[in-house]
């Protein structure tokens, strides 16, 4: 199937998690797109932004004209345009859960993403941390746990999806604030650091030089 | 298409505005489903609740021993069960913008969520609002005004859909906080205060006696 490029604007690697998203999901499943970067180094954001997206925040995907923005939203989309390129489970309750999974993530872990801002160039490091954090990556390790045993992994639903990719910033938050996990948690997060499209997000992250104040220790 | 019985676990009519989502896109599509109301009038929430759900929280979608959670997930996955109810808009752009703006409702408008907690049964009355709300409510006039320029309304895609219902909440809270908002947000939300499904949880709403202090002005 030929279709209009596909463009995604993103912010800063090193810290936009919801860029993050969407970005590995479309690159580690083969879907062709092109990326532009837009930097929010300037306090409360960069107006090149709002130029593009109608909410003023990235992702936003931007398909001949038609814009899609909300990071699982664009992965729907995508998956709808790429219904083979695994996006989203094959089988229908697999992919119910797939949502139910993913939909979790956007509404809540709030004291993780607040508590852990998503910054790959942070040392690893503990640093003490609300409860309230310990009761999502409990929940979270239990998604990940529940999803793996039913799919036989190494993946949540057993290859890489766009679920796997709505949790890759927690892997991150996990690994850089060196938060206390379970060994199959552990597994979980070699396995996605692993994926090519990973490292190469990673690789691009070390290499900015753009500093967030309110994202740093 | 036979299928299993559905069955939609609810919390308390007159507060649960994530329970009103669902039940909203079901009841209003035409979907058979049996209701499942499990009070939340204890402090902290009913243990009831922890029994039929993984993450101990309503709405909650049981298929012959499947679950599935989330408002907006239950929506996508009745809409594969009943495709032809209208749950989703056909049209593909139209499909991915109704996503696009449900996801915005998942994640964010969190002020005028905090501020304005759904309660069908409060006097409708102004209160002093952060001015946080009041962008909430501009960029929620914006998608309303937008969706229904291009469906030509009107509801938010032409018919009522599962998107419509994810506002559902809203419409509600700008009418009970008495919000002063514009002359087509007011059509709309005559709109969707006339659909049969509206009036048959108002009604039961405003029967209920449960009191949740916290939601109370």
């Amino acid at each position: 199937m030929i279709v209009d490029k596909l463009t995604l604007y993103i912010g800063n690697k090193n810290y936009s998690s919801w860029s993050f998203r969407p970005w590995l999901a479309l690159e580690g499943c083969g879907i062709p797109f092109e990326e532009v970067l837009i930097p929010f180094d300037f306090p409360g954001g960069n107006p090149r932004i709002r130029e593009v997206s109608p909410t003023g925040k990235v992702p936003m995907l931007v398909h001949g004209g038609f814009k899609v923005w909300e990071s699982f939203a664009i992965i729907e989309y995508a998956a709808e345009l790429f219904p083979d390129a695994g996006l989203l489970p094959r089988d229908r309750q697999a992919r119910a859960l797939a949502r139910s999974y993913s939909m979790e993530m956007i509404s809540g872990f709030s004291a993780l993403r607040n508590s852990c801002p998503m910054n790959m160039r942070r040392p690893i490091a503990r640093r003490e941390l609300p409860d309230a954090v310990t009761t999502d990556v409990e929940r979270i390790e239990t998604i990940w746990r529940e999803a793996r045993a039913v799919s036989g992994g190494p993946f949540l639903f057993g290859s890489f999806s766009g679920a796997d990719a709505m949790f890759a910033p927690v892997v991150s938050r996990l690994e850089r604030y060196d938060i206390a996990v379970a060994a199959d948690t552990r597994d979980y997060m070699a396995v996605m650091k692993a994926l090519p499209a990973w490292q190469k997000w990673e690789e691009a992250a070390l290499q900015e030089t753009w500093t967030v104040p309110e994202d740093e220790d």
